[in-house]
């Protein structure tokens, strides 16, 4: 727990768009905090970052920041491979976590971080920041208050508007590990409840150099949970139309469902049809406010005491998820998150 | 009052498109009604739908069904000028009355035919079919249910795919007489208030021609209710985007509003933007249940003595209202419906 | 091929509630067929339904129909059991068959009863109606016409308001040969290709009585088709809003969607919420419209010589589906339909 | 002509609401301009606006932002009746003008205003904001790029979710002169054509008081444009539902609507109806981003030179139209704008 009356006091690792993105909301929107130092491996990266934020501190190593005693907490938004040795280091020092995800795609090496983390007693929080989107936690609101009764069937449809570079598909882990992670976690997030057992199904549609590189862009998943609700995940890396993000969760008491959202209100009729323009096109513009809402969650479980909204433990599980996912689509056949630890 | 027990008898008068509609509609979704007999000016037209629909009698006179006794009603869908003399005439041989709208465009005339049909103790209704649409019922009762409190502000919109042609706008009477009455009459209905003042402007923005006959093609008018609650109407003779039927209405608790019936629920996104297909075209889909219900709420009518859901009475209110609007707009002020009678 | 300038003479069999709408629809809405005969195994019922529609002849025994030389069709509404017995009399007779769904629940007696339509060369259409909603028409005309490119994922959701009684349940076949039939066929129809594997899923999750008359009230299916789309039917017996009929089909170029039906255009804005009325509550008035659409294409296609829009080979895909999901559930692992034969 | 390469140097006047909220934008969202320094009558506002927002300079007195070299510009918002002098001081300083709506409720000394402007050969600009909102500005891209033809019919309904207290609405200049201005510039701009005459009704429906403070809080007026267009504005003091910010243009080639803005993009059904959540409650959640786009076009205008997109030649015709509103409502008959001045 930290002294609430004052800002908290922050350094962000990781100067990147992600690392940008915080650092602005930490300056305009979050003033319970105060961002005292970046480091980027790239100094030109830290210098603009720090002096376009009003940030008195840079630097190219991480590690000066651990050693600031008016540091209480780090932003980690560099690469995923340099995830687990910060949170490692950030927890020896003593400062209080917030990571990017995934925290990493190596089950013992996240294990290795979490008893870091629960070693040194810090608050842990990982960025899937789609849960603090104003209609996903609406949905959530709806499930808890018991809006819609017993959740029976859930779906998630997750469409990106293009895939990324095919290098970065090389090195991504896959679509279950790089894309589908984050409807893996909505999904627990959503039902409050724990997967059992996942099926993959998927192909190659969009790109065939996705398929050369040994992934797919095309995938539906299926979810059981322990209490007997199911999921179904869509995935695809290419919708024409944009960003396609929508929940749909079907109770015993109703259904919620999360429309996508669009640049404005506008529907226009001409002697052709009623059309509005395409929805937002991606996640910067559809998920601005869940950056700021996850950013102030954490602020505010380290004033607490925590626990965070999102915790390294939580974060593990579509890890966990996408590995039975990948070895469900290679063997057909559904696969009992057990089987994977 | 009649004998509920056994159908109604009906005579039609007019076998056009309109008496085409009723003659169908009360062979397939009438079964408390049945067509005795049916008569036209064109004895071919007469003899057709009484063929397609199983209708023993045909004639060129519509005295013969007045002559019957195996008729209760009657339903007059022959041109407006021979409304007045039919309705005198079934009124005097004791028949009840379903008449199209209008009854006529001169009130002296209406007056004498309210007159006849009071005189003869008959039920009447003239059809102002729209009343009987599901969406704009809907307004009705949550109006009459207190659901939107206090009804403030009207707004009907009611735009034409097109204008009908020039010969048949020459002789229509006016926008306000021919197309503004159903909405005339709908603001009564929903409002369930008079009217006391009308303001009416308008212009030709759809076909000069339509200015060279006299007449307008867009107009908007405000209406002031008797009890404080405002209207306003707009009318077009051209939508190009398909049939516009819309109504709004905002109350002290709330507000209701109808929106455009479409031909199917898809809405497709493609690479451009996310449409749908164009509304209903015109009045013979749109409002295909409204001419069911009407003709129901007829016989029911009758069954039980009355009154009409469409008396006479009312029915004479929206001509009062083309009247006001026509005065208005030529004198660019607002009229007081008591000016003109 | 039948003289198509004369209405197709149809026998109906069996006039409960289907058999009912469709003589009302062929009096009503289909001037291109006439009902000579109606049959069922209560005598009250076909005369009623013959006196109703103005059906000249009626009886208890089927075979009266098929013995009639002015009867060139039959509409088969009987139970299920009787379905294969009628159809191979009828074939016999040399009437076009057009036979409720399912054909039966039984491939080898399926396949006895196709044997028969082939060798007598008789038109056969089996009563999937929902193909001829408007708005899944309407999906299938995107995907035909390539306004959504080539289809990826398939999304069917289909709910009913409420469970049949317990009683029909235990007679039922099971959820997915009784109600996910219906979404079969759809995903076959719509998507245009076979589908190649089953993954079912499901649960007792509406009624503990369904699980112990050994049926599923919630299940979650996942097909594959031999073109690599992927396609997901969500059921469940029990939606307390009312019937859910919904539709999506998401591919290379954009994705079309169709949305519940209401009855009527409505939304109204309180203190509490924006809010529209339930959808139209099931089938009846949902499909109300499929119905007239599936007996026109039925007469046309005995006018035309076939072949008919919903064959008897592609009415005994979906009892596949449905053996193949019932296994797969069993057993918990994808079920290729080639293993059902 | 300002060097844009450097940012525009901004001095406020007023830190009420409104003055912070272009603070915290100038600070946040704006790095082409920079706050110097910040007035107000309360010397404590001033310097809890200053230090929220890192500006070196406060004071009690705006004249010393006009005395300042390293001042470009002043944003005024101040109240209403310190507009005039304050963009006098300013113009005759050489700075840019931002002022909040209106400049003034009299013409007189609106005309003063500008005229010192135009001495000055300053930029200036009024605030209304609502030109900026995403929906609008589509709406009037839909009008100038021709996408629905010539417009023929606009409507703007605004309505507020309660009215401001009895003692603002004794000196607010009455309903049209505060509330509907934002409507009377809003119909200027979207049709970009001059409006000549004014109807306008009115009651008091939502509070007695108000009617004994000489106010109305529900009108209906009818605008007539100069190229023949016909508006409607609807507005209400309370919508039970919310912030009720509508538009409509329909046009010789079709139509575009803007509907209202919500929290989130979820629907809910249960088992009474279909439902989301009401609109945005306020001016300040669903005119957010317009506050930033106002302040961008201004510094934009400062840097090329002008003009700007809300000159104070415009600014002054909604007052025009105020004051024949209120002339309209208190003879009851369209006025023309020509009358007032």
């Amino acid at each position: 727990m930290s002294d609430s009356s004052s800002p908290l006091r922050i350094g962000l690792i990781g100067a990147g768009r992600i690392g940008q993105l915080h650092a602005e909301n930490l300056r305009c929107r979050l003033p319970e905090a105060r961002l005292v130092m970046i480091t980027d491996a790239s100094e030109a990266a830290a210098r603009a970052c720090a002096a376009r934020n009003g940030v008195p501190h840079f630097s190219t190593d991480y590690r000066e920041i651990l050693q600031r005693h008016d540091v209480d907490a780090v932003a980690i938004c560099s690469p995923t491979d340099t995830h687990v040795r910060i949170i490692e280091d950030a927890a020896a020092a003593g400062k209080h976590v917030f990571c990017e995800k995934p925290i990493d795609p190596d089950l013992g090496r996240i294990d290795g971080a979490l008893a870091a983390v629960a070693r040194a007693g810090v608050v842990m929080q990982v960025g899937f920041n789609r849960r603090f989107d104003a209609s996903f936690a609406r949905i959530r609101r709806a499930i808890t208050g018991g809006e819609i009764g017993i959740p029976h069937q859930l779906r998630i449809t997750s469409r990106d508007p293009g895939p990324p570079p095919i290098e970065y598909v090389r090195v991504s882990g896959g679509i279950f590990m790089d894309m589908t992670i984050h409807d893996f976690d909505m999904a627990q997030f959503l039902i409050g409840d724990a997967v059992e057992e996942v099926y993959a199904t998927g192909g190659v549609r969009v790109d065939p150099a996705i398929g050369e590189a040994g992934d797919l862009d095309t995938v539906t998943i299926l979810l059981k949970f322990r209490g007997g609700t199911t999921g179904v995940i869509e995935n695809c890396r290419r919708a024409v139309y944009g960003y396609d993000q929508r929940v749909e969760v079907f109770g015993s008491g109703g259904k919620i469902e999360a429309e996508n959202q669009y640049p404005n209100t506008t529907t226009l009729s001409d002697g052709r049809n009623v059309h509005r323009e395409l929805p937002l096109h991606f996640f910067l513009d559809r998920y601005t406010e869940s950056y700021v809402g996850e950013m102030r969650a954490f602020i505010q479980a380290v004033h607490t005491g925590g626990p965070s909204p999102v915790s390294g433990e939580q974060a593990r599980v579509p890890v966990v998820m996408a590995l039975a996912a990948r070895l469900s689509h290679r063997e057909n056949r559904p696969v009992r998150l057990s089987e994977i630890g």
